[in-house]
């Protein structure tokens, strides 16, 4: 073969060879031979590219033989073709990039990474600069511990997280001044939403409106309005400097931001008192670096308060993901979306931490939740919360003052050149006025590294951060003295005669200071040095159960392997230090890896356009919904009626009725029929009775049974006869991808879940991800821009498109989306189908060696299962008292997170354990179930009460089994170590069964002091 | 103030530019903003620069001000001034550059990793491409808990990075067919030292010769003649290929390279039947992944078998740390030197792994002892266990075929251009005869993006290796094209033709084959998936505990906060994946780093040089002694007597002594007297009696006793004036930094430990960093250049410069270096001193607290201790059998490493708290001293007997305490949770108090079959 041996001569064009030169060195050495060497025609003997995906799959060769043999199929082809209905099989292999190796794949994101460019971030509108502290990166965000937890809704191995979660209520209600702060929102935009819905649910009004500040962040007016107009809501938006306007009806509300998107500190007393004075509730959307100063929005007499801990330590991803925050007044906690965390005690009465008041979730209340949310930003939550931890309000409070102090400079230095200050109160931001100029400004700006914030042709906004420096303050000064817009004399040497900076104000005016203590519990004291937050961090990941210890077999949550090599890349400065308004000539890194990731999940899925601004499965719903929506009302024929219904099957995840609701539409349940499929007698009954306004059906597929319905495509049929969408939810899909595509069973829209799916960890209960995908004649509805300014956004009064963003950010959460990239690269079109095919196996596996023992509820073609199976404890309920939930918190003492506890059908457990489980653990987990179903035995038999049996008294901790007193009938190794391999590698719960109805009863949700600790704990 | 405000105009030069928008790109935002901004002259209102202070030393104010009062002093001043005698505090504070941000010191290290280049390293020699599985670089590498771990001295709170030892050992033993391997040696250079020295020991001989072979590598060579020539061991260089050498007297012993430094691969069955005709012990320097393929030393006969575990996927940072091994067959284990893992038993009689044979080593045995190695490469050695364990047999073999494959591509490749290859049997290197053209090769070989090594003027050779591609291979050989050395014909498009690559073999010719299996051990095939893995490095963590749980009050070890940010840096591409013998212009950030770390270094301790070859402490002992003993000959009078004496103090660390033997020295104790100080009578008559003789006298200061020492500078003045030079252990260091300068006190010379006072983490059990640094006079001195070829090198037969190098890098573990240039960089003066002040204070309020309760054996001026304090049981002892060593393992069932047991005074405990712990640590450590010392008293009592006190029985584990039978006298309660603290925050022991005893009798030295285990664990 002929092979170009030459060399490549260098480069004759410098600026090419310094790339070849500069790529050399930073590339890792793949990259290195390809930027020298011509690619050889003869790539034999390379790193097995192959290699990821045997290690992504749990089962080896010879298990994976042993799987198959116990089901009795001779190989994975010949189990996938008996479990998964030809019908609904795809003709068409995935046309993806082959597997490519973990260096290749690090390589190529290296590659994208370099293509971003990282400026000083002073553009703010929500999102600004932070130091990371590295003991919190590497301790919470690079920790598998804190990333590979599932979220912590069975509470007695979730201690640590509910720990740090508290923690950052506590840090949110004492800054706002509000008494009950939840556990995160996915960003300060939906959260500005989800107090209006909040405002009109919690003042009972039917009638009436809410007003929104004109000076609320750009991306925030832009997500209410979208969600406003879905159901309905009447808001108006207003300039709110000189008060309140007159509305039509009752004035409902009023959310209003402290610091607004202009950069106004305004004393927020007059406005408060004005809408209280007209029966309204008031939300303040506030900034809690700037509250650590000013007075906060309790003692200003706001009932709600939201806003965004990015800037405590969280990077700027690109957008994302940062956890958002909302409190409210005592009174409102009923009406609060989102998770909650609470103190009760455990069954020896001590103290432990819990989600409270899940009753208000979607998961329970479906359409009438108080919110579709279900994935939190609990991850991003607990870095902020720990920033808060580490710095204490002392130091928080020195940041701020530097902070402001700095903004406070470059207000006197633009003074000083003759620049029109907008506002003269101000916390970090400053705006000037430049007539005509702003781009140039911002453009010379760009010059020297920093990027500043084009408010409109005459405004420009300059914003101060942790990140700031004197140095910064001169250079950005600099950028309006080369644009040209000062007054003052520049001197031949290009210098402008400043007066000593640095002696100004720290402090905003003394009038609008906080004079209130914050962040008074010891948490916030006594974990200041390094050590003490290294061993802080440490002590609470000890005490939950994570991936990183053993397998989380919870149905339809799908808790796979997050590979490191997924997971590095999201550390990297070029990823995590980019802002999301950064001009495009910035973000080419991100632009590339958003492009390609959504052309992959186009070709997956079979979709004509995929968007993955939705930060998270809820967001994915709520997009594709308002799509549908939009494209009805658009080809709506004149005088016909409005479709707003929604079919949702019984068995549906409670999120889609939630999702429905909010986009406006009516929820009609479908029926399912006993073997678990939808009752097509039902559908086409409600069909019939609803024709002509169904909007869509949302189904899951493989339906939330787990199982593969043979007649979807039917169910589709029926549906679009009668003029409906298909919305395929694609919390499932990883029990098709390879093997089928949701567009070819006849859907019109899905959502995914990359936290599910793509291996983007649950991070403890967030970030998660849920692309939208559409097919062609829905691609125009995807969500728009959100970027304030930015074409397509329905900016008050205009008449732009109708389908509004739904994050804050034009690409969601940007920063996590190199972890799906990367998972589909390594992976290659046949690993991530041989991943599927294993699933499937997996589950199987287990579903056989368990039906011995427990029946399998549902069963689909074969009488197997698809990726997830679930298993019927009621006739033992009934038979012997021991419920799922027993068997559920007993699993703990074995070392297993517990199964989907009565999901999707009640006293049920549903079991995925995903194609990431090798035999020996999947062994291990059929040992403990095994052995449990004896115990239950036991009970059955008398010898132990069921009371008295440790089923019942599970889970048990250390504490427990070696109290001197055991009065316990059955033994301590029987409750600590019921398997003899439990010895060699034992989790301890930290608390037994916790109290939940007391935690709801006695509401407590920020730090306890420490004395409720020292009496209780025995 | 005039500031220039006008933004800096884009450079012209287009090249410029696009660095400037490179390091844009890549910086952190500090550096754009110096990239594009004027440095400002009023930096006002920056990151605090003295923060990370605050975080390394873990007192705050208040806390510092209370242990202040306990002690009776109003400020840090005071109590120094109280503590350190003036006669040894420094008049000249630390000229360092000021404290920076933990932002800027990163942004700086960013800037200096940009200057090293990493190509694509075919140079070989010892250091090859791997890829790091990214789960084992997060999980073991960045991971807390197995890198802030010490060395597992106390084994039962050290299970599981024994377990990894253990795991290593049988990694080296399978792959080399020998019976006992030890648990690493610091490189393979030292590793050929320590071989010969062992065939030296095990023959007994008196006089002879051992043959070393020509084909070593070259800093084998180098390092081993060094060692050989210090204590005067005759040794001979030989061309081995035709057979042994005539030497003087019995041959002793042979060390012959299987695949030589000219990538030559031998078949060594013949000369290993030579040397054992001749009575001759044989060891083989072999390479662990070409032992995947070929027959193992041990099944050719060989005694010994030693080489270099970094290619098992630990980077090649620059030159170390890597993890080298040594092999002996069976009736050599007592000669071996280092640390080796064995397994024994438990008080329940379950399995449980300990350090073995320990009686060989330094620390007890002193000069006599088999080496003076004391700190290893664990966390190295972890490392490449791990590797081996994720890979298991056929994946390593398959990586050994594919490395071989391309070796044989570039072969054929060669021959093909007409390029006479000089060997036919290689494993990866492939030796080319290109006369006087090889740096010809190597220029145009650098062009393509490669690095490959030039043997001499006539040779150049090629090594492949897990990284190379078959790009890689067909670049190289465009390398030798471009350089002009083929007979083959170009074509006008400069390609040459060759058959295709990759059909041919794979493996070496059948007689080299080995046809034996290894790791057939479970542990080998279990932990293939990467959640495998990663579930098995947490529980392997999970067992011990490191720094990240507990304060490790080690005496004299040194457990100080190793910070995040300090850490970070070492994964980087750019220190990482540098070779250690790259050419000088790509290795420009190393030599910055290193020149400015050892010109602090010489400020820190008052020296005029500073070299950080030596890769351990006991290393930078040898090399002080070594540069002392060539100072004295290059200086001795005609007809003088050589000087060959070492005085050392009784107190004297063991290394001191072995170390000493090792650098040729004989070894006279001083005495100590009853304050614990150099016992200067006995000094005196000492030196009356050897003062001609008198090489030396090595101190550590403050003592090993914790005491500043008064009068050291008359030490100093005696030896000095008997024509002595005065070594001064710097083992104590951290007691000086800021106060006192050890060459101020008299000293000439120092070896400093990075590894104890700058921060380097103890790794387990090392890496270590040791530093020498010397006087003036002594700098000609510093030990040489190992890099094969380098001028200065004592090449055989040269008559070069006398020192030889004392490790195979030139900067010994250079990847490492960054942490200790961050401390300080990070620290700054200021924070240097006051760290020392508070390692002080700390030690002092210890000392106070504990005094009522036990004996605090010395003090200094005022009362006072330094920055340790010894508490003497022997009272206690006394009176009620309680040893030292019951406190240290009780210490365990409290949470707490033991302190330093027994040194240096049998039956006390020496204990260091450090400047990084705080109050509320301190106070928790003082708790448990004053429970235990309760539970001692109990026993005086009669309470308890002593076998049946929870003393003796510690510690305890989880299932002891749970067990169904309870036979103890005190209570399980008592034996768990004797203090309430530690029910929120509980560690178990995973085993009971190991025996010793029986693990030696028993040596076992590899992984145990899995049904030792299974009979019995209770």
């Amino acid at each position: 073969m002929p092979v170009p041996v030459r060399a490549p001569p260098r480069p004759d064009d410098p600026v090419e060879q310094l790339v070849t030169d500069l790529v050399t060195d930073l590339a890792v050495p793949s990259v290195a031979a390809a930027a020298s060497a011509p690619p050889s025609t003869a790539p034999v003997r390379s790193p097995a590219a192959d290699g990821f995906a045997d290690r992504h799959i749990g089962p080896r060769g010879d298990e994976t033989s042993r799987m198959l043999a116990t089901l009795g199929y001779a190989d994975l082809d010949a189990l996938v073709d008996a479990a998964v209905p030809a019908a609904i099989r795809t003709e068409r292999p995935l046309d993806l990039p082959a597997a490519r190796s973990e260096e290749e794949v690090l390589a190529a994101l290296r590659g994208i990474a370099s293509r971003n460019q990282v400026l000083r971030p002073m553009i703010g509108q929500g999102y600004y600069g932070t130091v990371t502290p590295a003991v919190i990166r590497r301790g919470v965000l690079e920790s598998p511990a804190w990333y590979t937890a599932y979220t912590p809704y069975q509470p007695e191995i979730a201690q640590g997280r509910l720990e740090a979660l508290l923690n950052f209520q506590t840090v949110v209600s004492d800054l706002t001044g509000l008494d009950v702060a939840n556990a995160s929102l996915l960003d300060e935009a939906t959260a500005v939403a989800e107090a209006v819905a909040l405002m009109w649910r919690a003042s009972r009004a039917t009638t009436g409106t809410v007003v929104l500040d004109a000076d609320l962040f750009g991306q925030s007016l832009a997500v209410t309005l979208g969600r406003a107009a879905a159901v309905g809501l009447p808001v108006v938006v207003a300039d709110l400097t000189d008060g309140l306007p007159e509305v039509d009806g009752p004035l409902v509300g009023v959310v209003v931001q402290q610091v607004g998107a202009s950069g106004a500190l305004r004393d927020l007393r007059p406005l408060v008192a004005a809408a209280k004075e007209r029966g309204a509730l008031v939300t303040v959307a506030a900034d809690l670096l700037a509250l650590t100063l000013v007075t906060s929005p309790g003692e200003l007499g706001a009932d709600v308060a939201v806003g965004s801990a990015q800037r405590f330590g969280v990077p700027l991803f690109g957008g994302g993901p940062h956890a958002a925050f909302m409190a409210v007044r005592t009174g409102l906690e009923r009406t609060l979306p989102g998770r909650l965390v609470g103190v009760s005690v455990d069954a020896d009465g001590a103290p432990a931490y819990r989600l409270a008041l899940q009753t208000r979730e979607q998961h329970i209340r479906r359409e009438k939740a108080t919110s579709n949310i279900c994935t939190a930003q609990a991850l991003l939550a607990i870095v902020a919360s720990m920033y808060a931890v580490y710095h204490g309000p002392d130091g928080l409070r020195a940041i701020a003052r530097r902070v402001h102090g700095h903004a406070r400079d470059v207000q006197r230095g633009l003074r000083d050149l003759g620049v029109t200050v907008v506002h003269d109160d101000v916390f970090d931001t400053v705006r000037a006025h430049v007539p005509g100029r702003a781009a140039d400004v911002a453009r010379a700006a760009v010059d020297a590294g920093i990027n500043v914030w084009v408010a409109d042709a005459d405004h420009v906004q300059v914003a101060c951060d942790e990140t700031t420096t004197a140095d910064d303050v001169v250079a950005v000064l600099g950028a309006f003295v080369v644009a040209g817009v000062t007054t003052a004399p520049v001197a031949a040497d290009g210098t402008v005669s400043f007066g000593a900076f640095g002696g100004g104000p720290t402090e905003p005016r003394a009038e609008l200071l906080r004079t209130t203590e914050y962040l008074t519990h010891p948490v916030f004291h006594v974990n200041r040095s390094e050590t003490a937050m290294l061993r802080y961090l440490r002590r609470l990941s000890d005490k939950d159960l994570a991936l990183d210890r053993t397998m989380i077999p919870l149905g339809s949550c799908t808790m796979k392997l997050n590979a490191t090599a997924e997971m590095e890349p999201i550390s990297w400065p070029q990823f995590a230090d980019v802002h999301p308004y950064a001009p495009a000539d910035q973000t080419r890194g991100y632009a590339a890896l958003v492009t390609e990731l959504q052309d992959w999940l186009a070709e997956i899925t079979g979709y004509a356009a995929v968007s993955v601004q939705p930060n998270a499965g809820s967001q994915g719903e709520l997009a594709g919904l308002l799509a549908i929506h939009a494209y009805h009302e658009a080809t709506r024929p004149e005088g016909a009626e409005h479709r707003d219904i929604c079919l949702i099957p019984a068995s549906a995840h409670g999120t889609n009725a939630a999702s429905a609701a909010l986009a406006g539409l009516k929820v009609v349940v479908v029926a399912t029929a006993e073997d678990g499929e939808v009752d097509l007698a039902d559908l086409r009954a409600k069909l019939d009775q609803h024709g002509p306004r169904v909007a869509a059906i949302m189904i899951t597929y493989p339906s939330t049974h787990g199982v593969y319905e043979a007649h979807v495509r039917e169910v589709c049929d029926l549906v679009h006869a009668a003029g409906g969408q298909v919305y395929i939810d694609g919390a499932n899909l990883n029990a098709l991808v390879g093997l089928a595509r949701p567009a070819e069973l006849g859907g019109d829209v899905s959502h995914l879940n990359l936290h599910k799916t793509f291996c983007i960890p649950h991070g403890g209960g967030g970030p998660g991800v849920g692309p939208v995908a559409v097919a062609a004649h829905l691609a125009p509805y995807l969500p728009g821009d959100p970027t304030p300014g930015a074409a397509g956004v329905p900016v008050p009064g205009a008449s732009g498109p109708v389908v509004a963003p739904v994050a804050a950010a034009p690409w969601g959460s940007a920063g996590i989306l190199p972890i799906s990239w990367a998972y589909v690269a390594l992976m290659g079109p046949d690993g991530l189908r041989r991943a599927t095919e294993t699933a499937v196996l997996a589950a199987n596996y287990l579903a056989t060696r368990l039906r011995e023992h427990y029946p399998v509820l549902y069963a689909g073609p074969g009488g197997l299962v698809a990726h997830e199976c679930i298993l019927d404890l009621r006739p033992l309920t009934k038979a012997t008292g021991v419920t799922a939930e027993d068997v559920a918190k007993r699993l703990m003492d074995y070392g297993f997170h517990a199964p989907t506890l009565s999901f999707p059908v009640p006293g049920t457990l549903m079991i995925e354990p995903t194609e990431s489980e090798d035999l020996v653990e999947l062994d291990r987990f059929v040992d403990a179930m095994v052995a449990i179903r004896a115990e239950i035995a036991d009970v059955a038999d008398g010898r132990w009460p069921l009371a008295g049996s440790p089923l019942r008294q599970a889970p048990h901790t250390a504490a427990s089994v070696s109290a001197d007193r055991w009065d316990q009938p059955y033994g301590r190794e029987q409750a600590a170590f019921p398997l003899a391999s439990l010895r060699a590698d034992k989790y301890w719960p930290p608390v037994r069964r916790i109290d939940g109805a007391r935690g709801d009863r006695q509401l407590v949700c920020s730090c306890p002091p420490v004395e409720a600790y020292a009496d209780d704990v025995r």
